[in-house]
């Protein structure tokens, strides 16, 4: 067994486990970024851009399942990492004018504003071809690699997470639930599924692994929230600009609020009833009742 | 020997050889696109982007390399198409209006122009990609694989085109010889040498072979003579537009036309001579000879 002891004695809160993902992802950029920024105010808005802060959950989704699944650990906070630099570059290039036109992201000025419009997006796009070099460089099988790469391609590209993100901004003229649903697991759930499916990568195979419905369910949700978030929440409490997608159609403007969050609930329940018993997904456990909670306070 | 009938009987001629690259690649990328654009206007910037006509001088390289190396075509087809992929991902993202503000290319519209701004950088997103995706797929060795996405990761990050586009946006106030050499290197060049090192890799192992040498100097001969378009060219002629990189330091702005000029020619001869005798490298010795009487022209 390579759980410690650790984890075999208790079990993890999520806020215990998220800080210490956290830690380990951050500590892992950081040291990454010192040898691979490029040359000024690229490598700056590259390292603000994955440095400036952030839950990491799409690492702490990774660690987990690797934990679960009983991964060695080198290689599963390098993936983490690799996820999170995707994770960011989409970030950086969603808030463009072009895009939102967001101008703070985590209560601070987003990277265009801060570093202007042509370095933002290049420091996009070096994020991006750092993580497909991070798992190219990964201390596991080559066959290995090249599945992980194949799967984060698929999840962030032009059936992936571009898609979303194109579906988003130019919707059908009236969008239905079918189409909502399709543009929000490309957009937010396909990177968060990679998260579990990495993990099973790292694990030797992704067979048909009730990790992948939880990574599926969660991802929706995930997204629904965040629509919700967008209509109910307020900058300051969420530092970042809300009412930027007030004009989008989204699951919440098709059901409302009640309804959304009704379906919310069911995914996270779902996600809950794909988990294992035991004090290794307890972390995974306690993000579905965070995500319960944080839900009941935007109804309240 | 997996070299063709063909090539063992007749030296191909630059033209030729330019022609029959530009078929297999081409006709690759169709089939390509065929099964991974994205949905609506998305999709249709990518083909656009990548099937609007265009040289095909990288894949010609590897191509040419690969002949020279006799290495096994189909793989090496796959590869030319993916460092296209990444050339024309960078071309989409150069003329949007926070980079060059380029309206044409290669005679047409630009892409942003044709999809609008915020789909022309998703297509550009999905297009480096696909690019990756495209390599993990390859039918090589998995060790090969993971050392091409290193190559080609290498080559157009943060630390390669990147940095190279970044230098060109931004330079220091009164740039000098080196630093104009190392952003020409990082823009143009990185990529161009990795046409040959991904060559190289393909046959087994990079170790310090004259193509490299070849590849160095083809790429920064390439660009300074791009530059001297720019300045003396004409946008009915070479199809894009000319005179926006005007208030831009180059190695033509510094030197002034006759002594970059002399340096492209100096870049020509020892590129030459540093190819193989004999039929298989005639094409690439037809490339240079191409762009020394390119050069003529211009001057003329």
């Amino acid at each position: 067994m390579q759980t410690t002891t650790k984890e075999s004695l208790h079990a993890l809160s999520f806020e215990e486990a998220l800080g210490e993902t956290k830690t380990e992802v951050v500590s892992f950029l950081e040291e990454l970024l010192k040898k691979n920024v490029g040359p000024g105010a690229l490598g700056r808005a590259m390292e603000a851009s994955v440095m400036g802060g952030g839950k990491r959950l799409r690492p702490f989704f990774h660690r987990q399942a690797c934990r679960i699944l009983d991964v060695q650990e080198g290689a599963s906070i390098a993936v983490a990492a690799a996820i999170e630099l995707i994770h960011c570059y989409s970030l950086v290039h969603d808030d463009l004018p072009c895009m939102d036109d967001a101008e703070l992201r985590r209560g601070a000025p987003t990277i265009h504003v801060r570093f202007g419009e042509n370095t933002a997006l290049l420091a996009g796009n070096a994020l991006l071809t750092l993580a497909f070099e991070v798992i190219a460089n990964l201390e596991v099988s080559a066959p290995q690699r090249v599945q992980l790469i194949q799967c984060l391609a698929r999840a962030s590209g032009a059936q992936g997470m571009m898609a979303g993100q194109y579906m988003d901004l130019h919707p059908s003229p009236s969008p239905n639930l079918d189409e909502i649903s399709r543009m929000q697991r490309l957009k937010t759930g396909a990177l968060i599924e990679a998260c579990i499916e990495s993990a099973l990568i790292l694990k030797g195979g992704v067979s048909r692994h009730p990790l992948l419905i939880f990574g599926h369910e969660v991802g929706l949700a995930f997204q629904i929230l965040d629509d919700l978030k967008d209509l109910l929440g307020h900058t300051s409490a969420i530092g970042k600009d809300t009412g930027n997608d007030g004009s989008k159609v989204t699951f919440v403007s098709l059901l409302g609020p009640q309804e959304a969050a009704e379906k919310v609930h069911s995914c996270l329940r779902i996600a809950q009833e794909a988990l294992p018993k035991g004090p290794l997904a307890a972390p995974l456990r306690g993000v579905v009742e965070a995500l319960n909670m944080e839900l009941q306070g935007l109804l309240a």
